[in-house]
Protein backbone atom coordinates (compact mmCIF):
# COMPACT_ATOMS: atom_id res chain seq x y z
CA UNK A 1 0.00 0.00 0.00
CA UNK A 2 1.24 3.16 -0.92
CA UNK A 3 1.02 6.15 1.69
CA UNK A 4 1.96 9.69 1.30
CA UNK A 5 2.97 11.90 4.31
CA UNK A 6 0.69 14.60 4.95
CA UNK A 7 1.70 17.83 6.48
CA UNK A 8 -0.57 17.06 9.32
CA UNK A 9 1.39 14.02 10.20
CA UNK A 10 4.75 15.64 10.98
CA UNK A 11 6.05 17.07 14.31
CA UNK A 12 7.88 19.59 15.54
CA UNK A 13 10.76 17.57 14.92
CA UNK A 14 10.49 17.80 11.38
CA UNK A 15 8.88 14.47 11.21
CA UNK A 16 6.54 12.16 10.66
CA UNK A 17 4.93 11.29 14.32
CA UNK A 18 5.53 8.08 15.79
CA UNK A 19 2.24 7.55 16.16
CA UNK A 20 0.81 8.75 13.29
CA UNK A 21 2.80 5.02 11.86
CA UNK A 22 0.24 3.11 13.92
CA UNK A 23 -2.32 5.04 11.48
CA UNK A 24 -0.64 3.98 8.62
CA UNK A 25 -0.59 0.07 9.41
CA UNK A 26 -4.29 0.90 10.09
CA UNK A 27 -4.40 1.22 6.46
CA UNK A 28 -2.40 -0.95 5.18
CA UNK A 29 -4.19 -4.03 6.66
CA UNK A 30 -7.29 -2.77 5.43
CA UNK A 31 -6.14 -2.50 1.58
CA UNK A 32 -4.46 -6.13 2.35
CA UNK A 33 -7.62 -7.49 3.72
CA UNK A 34 -9.39 -5.91 0.99
CA UNK A 35 -6.83 -7.15 -1.64
CA UNK A 36 -6.45 -10.73 -0.54
CA UNK A 37 -9.47 -11.50 1.92
CA UNK A 38 -12.58 -9.65 2.11
CA UNK A 39 -13.41 -5.69 2.81
CA UNK A 40 -13.22 -4.92 6.22
CA UNK A 41 -16.56 -3.38 5.91
CA UNK A 42 -17.52 -6.59 5.27
CA UNK A 43 -16.67 -7.78 8.68
CA UNK A 44 -18.13 -4.65 10.51
CA UNK A 45 -21.26 -5.19 8.19
CA UNK A 46 -21.49 -8.47 10.51
CA UNK A 47 -20.78 -7.13 13.58
CA UNK A 48 -16.75 -8.66 13.84
CA UNK A 49 -13.71 -6.66 14.33
CA UNK A 50 -10.14 -7.40 14.69
CA UNK A 51 -9.56 -5.32 17.89
CA UNK A 52 -5.82 -4.42 18.16
CA UNK A 53 -4.53 -6.44 21.24
CA UNK A 54 -0.73 -5.26 20.46
CA UNK A 55 0.98 -3.01 18.37
CA UNK A 56 4.57 -3.17 18.63
CA UNK A 57 7.03 -0.72 16.12
CA UNK A 58 10.28 -0.41 15.47
CA UNK A 59 11.41 3.13 14.12
CA UNK A 60 14.80 2.64 12.07
CA UNK A 61 14.88 5.91 10.05
CA UNK A 62 12.22 8.99 9.49
CA UNK A 63 10.10 9.69 6.96
CA UNK A 64 9.08 13.01 6.09
CA UNK A 65 6.30 15.76 4.36
CA UNK A 66 5.72 14.14 1.17
CA UNK A 67 7.65 11.45 1.30
CA UNK A 68 6.27 8.23 -0.63
CA UNK A 69 5.96 5.44 1.82
CA UNK A 70 5.52 2.25 0.62
CA UNK A 71 3.83 -0.70 3.42
CA UNK A 72 4.24 -4.05 2.83
CA UNK A 73 1.60 -6.35 4.80
CA UNK A 74 1.68 -10.05 5.35
CA UNK A 75 -0.15 -12.39 8.10
CA UNK A 76 2.00 -14.32 10.38
CA UNK A 77 -0.09 -16.58 12.35
CA UNK A 78 -4.17 -17.06 12.57
CA UNK A 79 -5.14 -18.92 15.67
CA UNK A 80 -8.78 -19.68 16.31
CA UNK A 81 -9.57 -15.45 17.74
CA UNK A 82 -6.86 -14.42 17.15
CA UNK A 83 -4.24 -13.27 14.68
CA UNK A 84 -0.97 -11.44 13.69
CA UNK A 85 -0.13 -9.21 11.05
CA UNK A 86 3.69 -7.72 10.45
CA UNK A 87 4.60 -4.83 7.91
CA UNK A 88 7.63 -3.36 7.03
CA UNK A 89 7.80 0.89 5.76
CA UNK A 90 10.00 2.00 3.17
CA UNK A 91 10.51 4.53 1.39
CA UNK A 92 12.45 4.08 -2.33
CA UNK A 93 13.31 0.39 -1.18
CA UNK A 94 14.58 1.37 2.35
CA UNK A 95 12.98 0.12 5.32
CA UNK A 96 12.05 2.90 7.53
CA UNK A 97 10.22 0.87 10.21
CA UNK A 98 8.67 -2.20 10.74
CA UNK A 99 6.13 -3.57 13.07
CA UNK A 100 3.93 -6.33 14.43
CA UNK A 101 0.15 -5.80 15.06
CA UNK A 102 -2.11 -8.69 17.27
CA UNK A 103 -5.79 -8.81 17.20
CA UNK A 104 -8.66 -10.23 18.64
CA UNK A 105 -11.48 -11.07 17.12
CA UNK A 106 -14.47 -9.14 19.07
CA UNK A 107 -18.42 -8.17 18.29
CA UNK A 108 -20.01 -4.64 18.43
CA UNK A 109 -19.83 -5.01 22.12
CA UNK A 110 -15.99 -6.12 22.26
CA UNK A 111 -16.75 -9.85 23.00
CA UNK A 112 -14.28 -11.73 21.96
CA UNK A 113 -15.64 -14.16 19.33
CA UNK A 114 -14.05 -17.15 17.37
CA UNK A 115 -12.99 -16.19 14.01
CA UNK A 116 -15.38 -17.94 11.48
CA UNK A 117 -13.98 -20.83 9.68
CA UNK A 118 -14.28 -20.10 6.21
CA UNK A 119 -12.08 -16.69 6.89
CA UNK A 120 -9.91 -18.09 9.27
CA UNK A 121 -9.24 -20.73 6.52
CA UNK A 122 -8.78 -18.30 4.02
CA UNK A 123 -6.33 -15.99 6.20
CA UNK A 124 -4.45 -19.25 7.28
CA UNK A 125 -3.77 -19.85 3.54
CA UNK A 126 -1.82 -16.66 3.35
CA UNK A 127 -0.09 -16.85 6.32
CA UNK A 128 3.55 -16.81 5.42
CA UNK A 129 6.77 -14.31 6.08
CA UNK A 130 8.11 -11.81 3.52
CA UNK A 131 11.89 -12.73 2.90
CA UNK A 132 14.02 -11.21 4.29
CA UNK A 133 12.43 -8.87 6.29
CA UNK A 134 12.34 -9.77 10.67
CA UNK A 135 10.49 -7.36 12.48
CA UNK B 1 -10.61 24.81 29.90
CA UNK B 2 -7.04 24.62 30.26
CA UNK B 3 -4.79 23.24 27.67
CA UNK B 4 -0.96 21.98 27.44
CA UNK B 5 0.11 21.53 24.00
CA UNK B 6 0.96 18.17 23.37
CA UNK B 7 4.06 17.42 21.12
CA UNK B 8 1.97 15.19 18.98
CA UNK B 9 0.33 18.10 17.99
CA UNK B 10 2.69 19.75 16.57
CA UNK B 11 3.81 19.65 13.19
CA UNK B 12 6.81 20.23 10.91
CA UNK B 13 6.71 24.11 11.13
CA UNK B 14 7.00 23.91 15.13
CA UNK B 15 3.72 24.73 16.06
CA UNK B 16 0.32 23.33 17.34
CA UNK B 17 -1.13 22.15 14.00
CA UNK B 18 -4.36 23.89 12.75
CA UNK B 19 -6.20 20.72 12.85
CA UNK B 20 -5.59 20.23 16.33
CA UNK B 21 -7.13 23.25 17.78
CA UNK B 22 -10.39 21.51 16.42
CA UNK B 23 -10.21 18.84 18.54
CA UNK B 24 -9.45 21.41 21.60
CA UNK B 25 -12.76 23.16 21.19
CA UNK B 26 -14.37 19.78 21.15
CA UNK B 27 -12.55 19.28 24.74
CA UNK B 28 -13.35 22.89 25.84
CA UNK B 29 -17.27 22.47 25.09
CA UNK B 30 -17.58 18.67 26.83
CA UNK B 31 -16.08 20.48 29.26
CA UNK B 32 -18.30 23.58 29.70
CA UNK B 33 -21.51 21.42 29.09
CA UNK B 34 -19.99 19.53 32.01
CA UNK B 35 -19.69 22.29 34.15
CA UNK B 36 -23.25 24.29 33.02
CA UNK B 37 -25.20 22.01 31.82
CA UNK B 38 -25.04 18.25 31.83
CA UNK B 39 -22.35 15.83 31.53
CA UNK B 40 -22.06 14.79 27.61
CA UNK B 41 -21.83 11.62 28.09
CA UNK B 42 -25.68 12.29 29.74
CA UNK B 43 -26.52 13.00 26.04
CA UNK B 44 -24.72 10.51 24.31
CA UNK B 45 -26.57 7.69 26.81
CA UNK B 46 -30.09 9.30 26.22
CA UNK B 47 -28.67 8.55 22.33
CA UNK B 48 -28.07 12.40 21.34
CA UNK B 49 -25.34 14.26 19.86
CA UNK B 50 -24.55 17.48 18.90
CA UNK B 51 -23.55 16.92 15.81
CA UNK B 52 -20.86 19.67 14.15
CA UNK B 53 -22.62 21.13 11.18
CA UNK B 54 -20.20 24.22 11.17
CA UNK B 55 -16.24 25.01 12.33
CA UNK B 56 -14.88 28.37 11.54
CA UNK B 57 -11.73 29.26 13.49
CA UNK B 58 -9.55 32.39 12.83
CA UNK B 59 -5.92 32.05 13.77
CA UNK B 60 -4.26 34.91 15.25
CA UNK B 61 -0.82 33.43 16.59
CA UNK B 62 0.75 30.34 16.57
CA UNK B 63 0.09 27.95 19.54
CA UNK B 64 3.96 25.81 20.57
CA UNK B 65 5.03 22.44 22.64
CA UNK B 66 4.07 22.64 25.89
CA UNK B 67 2.24 26.22 25.85
CA UNK B 68 -0.35 26.16 28.54
CA UNK B 69 -3.81 27.43 26.60
CA UNK B 70 -6.80 28.75 28.39
CA UNK B 71 -9.93 28.42 26.26
CA UNK B 72 -12.75 30.03 26.88
CA UNK B 73 -16.43 29.09 25.59
CA UNK B 74 -19.72 30.78 25.51
CA UNK B 75 -23.39 29.61 24.16
CA UNK B 76 -24.22 32.53 21.25
CA UNK B 77 -27.67 31.34 20.48
CA UNK B 78 -29.76 28.11 21.10
CA UNK B 79 -32.65 27.48 18.27
CA UNK B 80 -34.99 24.66 18.21
CA UNK B 81 -33.04 21.56 17.01
CA UNK B 82 -29.05 23.72 16.38
CA UNK B 83 -27.12 25.84 18.88
CA UNK B 84 -24.23 28.36 18.12
CA UNK B 85 -21.18 28.37 20.45
CA UNK B 86 -18.18 30.53 20.46
CA UNK B 87 -14.68 30.27 22.13
CA UNK B 88 -11.46 31.89 22.60
CA UNK B 89 -8.13 30.57 22.82
CA UNK B 90 -5.80 32.69 24.85
CA UNK B 91 -2.06 32.30 26.19
CA UNK B 92 -1.14 34.58 28.88
CA UNK B 93 -4.13 36.99 28.43
CA UNK B 94 -3.23 36.91 24.33
CA UNK B 95 -5.98 35.84 22.03
CA UNK B 96 -4.23 32.75 20.04
CA UNK B 97 -7.32 32.33 18.28
CA UNK B 98 -11.15 32.96 18.16
CA UNK B 99 -13.84 29.99 16.77
CA UNK B 100 -17.15 29.53 16.23
CA UNK B 101 -19.36 26.09 16.03
CA UNK B 102 -22.37 25.04 15.24
CA UNK B 103 -24.53 22.00 16.01
CA UNK B 104 -27.70 20.15 15.21
CA UNK B 105 -28.91 18.02 17.75
CA UNK B 106 -29.37 14.18 16.17
CA UNK B 107 -29.82 10.54 17.29
CA UNK B 108 -27.56 7.53 17.24
CA UNK B 109 -28.94 6.97 13.38
CA UNK B 110 -27.72 10.63 12.95
CA UNK B 111 -31.44 12.15 12.06
CA UNK B 112 -32.34 15.66 13.36
CA UNK B 113 -34.46 16.17 16.41
CA UNK B 114 -35.16 18.62 18.37
CA UNK B 115 -33.15 19.81 21.54
CA UNK B 116 -35.95 18.77 24.33
CA UNK B 117 -37.25 21.68 25.75
CA UNK B 118 -36.02 21.30 29.34
CA UNK B 119 -32.00 21.13 27.66
CA UNK B 120 -32.71 24.11 25.45
CA UNK B 121 -34.00 26.51 28.34
CA UNK B 122 -31.24 25.15 30.05
CA UNK B 123 -28.90 26.09 27.82
CA UNK B 124 -30.95 29.54 26.57
CA UNK B 125 -30.81 30.80 29.77
CA UNK B 126 -26.99 30.66 29.59
CA UNK B 127 -26.61 32.03 26.43
CA UNK B 128 -24.84 35.24 25.81
CA UNK B 129 -21.67 37.11 24.84
CA UNK B 130 -18.05 37.48 26.06
CA UNK B 131 -17.14 40.80 26.83
CA UNK B 132 -14.82 42.07 24.43
CA UNK B 133 -14.35 39.16 22.35
CA UNK B 134 -15.85 39.00 18.52
CA UNK B 135 -14.98 35.71 16.64
CA UNK C 1 -7.79 14.51 -4.82
CA UNK C 2 -9.54 11.09 -3.71
CA UNK C 3 -9.63 10.06 0.08
CA UNK C 4 -10.69 6.73 1.43
CA UNK C 5 -12.03 7.15 5.18
CA UNK C 6 -9.50 5.53 7.36
CA UNK C 7 -11.12 3.78 10.64
CA UNK C 8 -8.65 6.17 12.27
CA UNK C 9 -10.68 9.09 11.37
CA UNK C 10 -13.78 7.72 12.34
CA UNK C 11 -15.45 8.36 16.05
CA UNK C 12 -17.78 6.97 18.22
CA UNK C 13 -20.99 8.22 16.32
CA UNK C 14 -19.67 6.10 13.71
CA UNK C 15 -18.40 8.60 11.49
CA UNK C 16 -15.42 10.52 10.09
CA UNK C 17 -14.74 12.94 12.85
CA UNK C 18 -15.42 16.77 11.82
CA UNK C 19 -11.64 17.27 12.91
CA UNK C 20 -10.38 14.84 10.34
CA UNK C 21 -11.89 16.96 7.29
CA UNK C 22 -9.40 20.13 8.41
CA UNK C 23 -6.45 17.59 7.52
CA UNK C 24 -7.81 16.46 4.19
CA UNK C 25 -8.81 19.68 2.84
CA UNK C 26 -4.60 20.22 3.88
CA UNK C 27 -4.13 16.63 1.53
CA UNK C 28 -6.12 18.06 -0.81
CA UNK C 29 -4.33 21.74 -1.15
CA UNK C 30 -0.91 20.04 -1.04
CA UNK C 31 -2.16 18.05 -4.35
CA UNK C 32 -3.37 21.04 -5.99
CA UNK C 33 -0.24 22.91 -5.42
CA UNK C 34 1.93 20.15 -6.95
CA UNK C 35 -0.77 19.77 -9.97
CA UNK C 36 -1.46 23.01 -11.15
CA UNK C 37 1.69 25.32 -9.29
CA UNK C 38 4.56 23.64 -7.77
CA UNK C 39 5.05 20.64 -4.89
CA UNK C 40 4.59 22.48 -1.39
CA UNK C 41 7.84 21.12 -0.56
CA UNK C 42 9.21 23.11 -2.96
CA UNK C 43 7.66 26.42 -0.77
CA UNK C 44 8.78 24.50 2.34
CA UNK C 45 12.35 23.80 0.77
CA UNK C 46 12.46 27.98 0.19
CA UNK C 47 11.59 28.64 3.77
CA UNK C 48 8.45 29.39 2.52
CA UNK C 49 4.74 28.07 4.35
CA UNK C 50 1.34 29.23 3.68
CA UNK C 51 0.35 28.99 7.24
CA UNK C 52 -3.41 28.87 7.81
CA UNK C 53 -4.97 31.86 9.56
CA UNK C 54 -8.87 30.66 8.90
CA UNK C 55 -10.72 27.30 8.07
CA UNK C 56 -14.38 27.48 7.86
CA UNK C 57 -16.16 24.17 7.01
CA UNK C 58 -19.58 23.09 6.55
CA UNK C 59 -20.58 19.97 7.25
CA UNK C 60 -24.10 18.63 5.31
CA UNK C 61 -23.51 14.74 5.54
CA UNK C 62 -21.55 12.32 7.42
CA UNK C 63 -18.41 10.39 5.97
CA UNK C 64 -18.25 6.85 7.18
CA UNK C 65 -15.18 4.24 7.23
CA UNK C 66 -14.06 3.22 3.47
CA UNK C 67 -16.19 5.89 2.11
CA UNK C 68 -14.52 7.04 -1.03
CA UNK C 69 -14.53 11.18 -1.01
CA UNK C 70 -13.64 13.49 -3.90
CA UNK C 71 -12.53 16.42 -2.97
CA UNK C 72 -12.15 19.75 -5.51
CA UNK C 73 -9.91 22.41 -4.87
CA UNK C 74 -10.12 26.15 -6.31
CA UNK C 75 -8.53 29.30 -5.49
CA UNK C 76 -11.00 31.74 -4.82
CA UNK C 77 -8.34 35.14 -4.67
CA UNK C 78 -4.65 36.05 -4.55
CA UNK C 79 -3.86 38.88 -2.98
CA UNK C 80 -0.33 40.50 -2.00
CA UNK C 81 0.43 38.16 0.83
CA UNK C 82 -2.67 35.57 1.31
CA UNK C 83 -4.90 33.47 -0.42
CA UNK C 84 -7.99 31.91 -0.24
CA UNK C 85 -9.09 28.60 -0.98
CA UNK C 86 -12.53 26.93 -1.43
CA UNK C 87 -12.99 23.02 -0.85
CA UNK C 88 -16.03 20.54 -1.98
CA UNK C 89 -15.89 16.99 -0.20
CA UNK C 90 -18.46 14.99 -2.46
CA UNK C 91 -19.17 10.70 -2.06
CA UNK C 92 -20.38 9.94 -5.51
CA UNK C 93 -21.31 13.37 -6.44
CA UNK C 94 -23.09 14.39 -3.21
CA UNK C 95 -21.88 17.03 -1.47
CA UNK C 96 -20.96 16.31 2.18
CA UNK C 97 -18.85 19.38 3.06
CA UNK C 98 -18.02 22.42 1.14
CA UNK C 99 -15.04 24.65 3.33
CA UNK C 100 -13.05 27.51 2.62
CA UNK C 101 -9.24 28.18 3.99
CA UNK C 102 -7.75 31.34 4.17
CA UNK C 103 -3.58 31.55 4.01
CA UNK C 104 -0.67 34.32 4.75
CA UNK C 105 2.79 33.91 3.49
CA UNK C 106 5.06 32.92 6.11
CA UNK C 107 8.90 32.35 6.56
CA UNK C 108 10.19 29.38 8.76
CA UNK C 109 9.63 31.78 12.07
CA UNK C 110 6.25 32.64 10.98
CA UNK C 111 6.84 36.39 10.04
CA UNK C 112 4.90 37.32 7.47
CA UNK C 113 6.16 37.58 3.95
CA UNK C 114 4.65 38.85 -0.05
CA UNK C 115 4.26 36.34 -1.68
CA UNK C 116 6.60 36.01 -4.50
CA UNK C 117 5.49 37.75 -7.54
CA UNK C 118 6.11 34.74 -10.00
CA UNK C 119 4.21 32.23 -7.81
CA UNK C 120 1.09 35.07 -6.79
CA UNK C 121 0.65 35.52 -10.51
CA UNK C 122 0.73 31.85 -11.56
CA UNK C 123 -2.00 31.44 -8.71
CA UNK C 124 -4.20 34.31 -9.54
CA UNK C 125 -4.21 32.94 -13.20
CA UNK C 126 -5.96 30.11 -11.62
CA UNK C 127 -8.05 31.62 -9.46
CA UNK C 128 -11.78 30.94 -10.03
CA UNK C 129 -15.00 29.50 -9.15
CA UNK C 130 -16.12 25.92 -9.51
CA UNK C 131 -19.78 25.77 -11.54
CA UNK C 132 -22.39 25.60 -8.83
CA UNK C 133 -20.59 25.07 -5.76
CA UNK C 134 -21.10 28.06 -3.29
CA UNK C 135 -18.90 27.35 -0.61
CA UNK D 1 -0.70 11.57 34.61
CA UNK D 2 -4.50 12.19 34.58
CA UNK D 3 -5.58 11.44 30.78
CA UNK D 4 -9.37 12.31 30.61
CA UNK D 5 -10.64 10.46 26.60
CA UNK D 6 -11.76 12.83 24.55
CA UNK D 7 -14.64 12.34 21.88
CA UNK D 8 -11.87 12.76 19.14
CA UNK D 9 -10.15 10.31 20.50
CA UNK D 10 -12.93 8.06 19.88
CA UNK D 11 -13.63 5.59 17.13
CA UNK D 12 -16.44 4.08 15.17
CA UNK D 13 -16.42 0.88 17.58
CA UNK D 14 -17.25 3.21 20.35
CA UNK D 15 -13.64 3.11 22.27
CA UNK D 16 -10.51 5.31 22.56
CA UNK D 17 -8.74 4.07 19.15
CA UNK D 18 -5.82 2.05 19.69
CA UNK D 19 -3.05 5.36 18.21
CA UNK D 20 -4.34 7.86 20.51
CA UNK D 21 -2.58 5.69 23.46
CA UNK D 22 0.32 6.50 21.78
CA UNK D 23 -0.13 9.98 22.18
CA UNK D 24 -1.35 9.85 25.80
CA UNK D 25 2.05 7.74 26.61
CA UNK D 26 4.11 10.97 25.01
CA UNK D 27 2.09 13.47 26.85
CA UNK D 28 2.72 11.09 30.01
CA UNK D 29 6.49 10.67 29.79
CA UNK D 30 6.83 14.46 28.79
CA UNK D 31 4.72 14.89 32.43
CA UNK D 32 7.05 12.79 33.83
CA UNK D 33 10.29 14.16 32.74
CA UNK D 34 9.05 17.52 33.96
CA UNK D 35 8.56 16.34 37.44
CA UNK D 36 11.11 14.17 38.00
CA UNK D 37 13.67 15.42 35.91
CA UNK D 38 13.53 18.59 33.74
CA UNK D 39 10.79 19.90 31.46
CA UNK D 40 11.31 18.31 28.11
CA UNK D 41 11.22 22.30 26.44
CA UNK D 42 14.75 22.28 28.38
CA UNK D 43 16.23 19.22 26.30
CA UNK D 44 14.53 20.55 22.73
CA UNK D 45 15.66 24.37 23.75
CA UNK D 46 19.32 22.28 23.85
CA UNK D 47 18.29 20.79 20.29
CA UNK D 48 18.09 17.12 21.90
CA UNK D 49 15.25 15.25 21.35
CA UNK D 50 14.37 11.36 22.75
CA UNK D 51 13.30 10.29 19.27
CA UNK D 52 11.32 7.11 19.39
CA UNK D 53 12.89 4.19 18.29
CA UNK D 54 9.96 1.58 19.54
CA UNK D 55 6.64 1.68 20.61
CA UNK D 56 5.19 -1.90 22.27
CA UNK D 57 1.47 -1.56 23.35
CA UNK D 58 -0.29 -4.63 25.13
CA UNK D 59 -4.16 -3.68 24.99
CA UNK D 60 -6.23 -5.60 27.97
CA UNK D 61 -9.20 -3.36 28.36
CA UNK D 62 -10.98 -0.83 26.11
CA UNK D 63 -11.20 2.86 27.28
CA UNK D 64 -14.14 4.96 26.28
CA UNK D 65 -15.26 8.71 25.61
CA UNK D 66 -14.59 10.77 28.95
CA UNK D 67 -12.93 7.58 30.46
CA UNK D 68 -11.05 9.33 33.19
CA UNK D 69 -7.43 7.17 32.71
CA UNK D 70 -4.60 7.19 35.11
CA UNK D 71 -0.74 6.93 33.18
CA UNK D 72 2.00 5.73 35.41
CA UNK D 73 5.39 6.17 34.42
CA UNK D 74 8.72 4.82 35.01
CA UNK D 75 12.50 4.87 33.29
CA UNK D 76 13.35 0.81 33.21
CA UNK D 77 17.05 1.59 32.03
CA UNK D 78 19.37 4.04 30.74
CA UNK D 79 22.20 3.46 28.49
CA UNK D 80 24.89 6.23 26.96
CA UNK D 81 22.70 7.00 24.55
CA UNK D 82 19.27 5.58 24.77
CA UNK D 83 16.49 4.55 26.88
CA UNK D 84 13.82 2.28 27.93
CA UNK D 85 10.44 3.60 29.70
CA UNK D 86 7.63 1.11 30.67
CA UNK D 87 3.70 2.34 31.09
CA UNK D 88 0.62 1.19 32.84
CA UNK D 89 -2.62 2.98 31.89
CA UNK D 90 -5.14 2.33 34.42
CA UNK D 91 -8.80 3.25 34.65
CA UNK D 92 -10.15 2.99 38.82
CA UNK D 93 -7.10 0.78 39.31
CA UNK D 94 -7.90 -1.89 36.53
CA UNK D 95 -5.17 -1.95 33.88
CA UNK D 96 -6.16 -1.54 30.34
CA UNK D 97 -2.61 -1.22 28.53
CA UNK D 98 0.50 -1.62 29.15
CA UNK D 99 3.24 -0.10 27.24
CA UNK D 100 6.97 0.35 26.27
CA UNK D 101 9.01 3.01 24.68
CA UNK D 102 12.57 2.90 23.70
CA UNK D 103 14.93 5.85 22.93
CA UNK D 104 17.79 7.00 21.29
CA UNK D 105 19.04 11.07 21.94
CA UNK D 106 19.47 12.68 18.85
CA UNK D 107 20.35 16.50 17.51
CA UNK D 108 18.20 18.70 15.40
CA UNK D 109 19.04 16.65 12.45
CA UNK D 110 18.62 13.24 13.82
CA UNK D 111 21.69 12.58 14.51
CA UNK D 112 22.99 9.98 17.12
CA UNK D 113 24.51 11.14 20.68
CA UNK D 114 24.87 10.56 23.83
CA UNK D 115 22.85 11.58 26.64
CA UNK D 116 24.35 14.63 28.88
CA UNK D 117 26.50 12.70 31.36
CA UNK D 118 24.49 15.10 34.36
CA UNK D 119 21.21 14.03 32.85
CA UNK D 120 21.90 10.06 32.55
CA UNK D 121 22.55 10.26 35.57
CA UNK D 122 19.72 11.65 36.90
CA UNK D 123 17.81 9.73 35.21
CA UNK D 124 20.12 6.29 35.82
CA UNK D 125 18.90 6.86 39.76
CA UNK D 126 15.31 6.94 39.19
CA UNK D 127 15.33 3.86 37.02
CA UNK D 128 13.18 0.81 38.50
CA UNK D 129 10.28 -1.08 38.60
CA UNK D 130 6.94 -0.15 39.43
CA UNK D 131 5.44 -3.24 41.91
CA UNK D 132 2.83 -5.42 40.46
CA UNK D 133 3.37 -4.23 37.01
CA UNK D 134 5.00 -6.36 34.12
CA UNK D 135 4.54 -4.79 30.61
Amino acid sequence: MPHRVGFYQTDAMGIMHHAQYVNVLENARVAWLEEHDLPYTHYVDSGLHFAVTRVDVQYRRAARFDDRLDVRVWIEWVRGASLGIAYAILRSGETLATARTEHAMVDNTGRPLRIPRERREALAARAGTLEGFEP
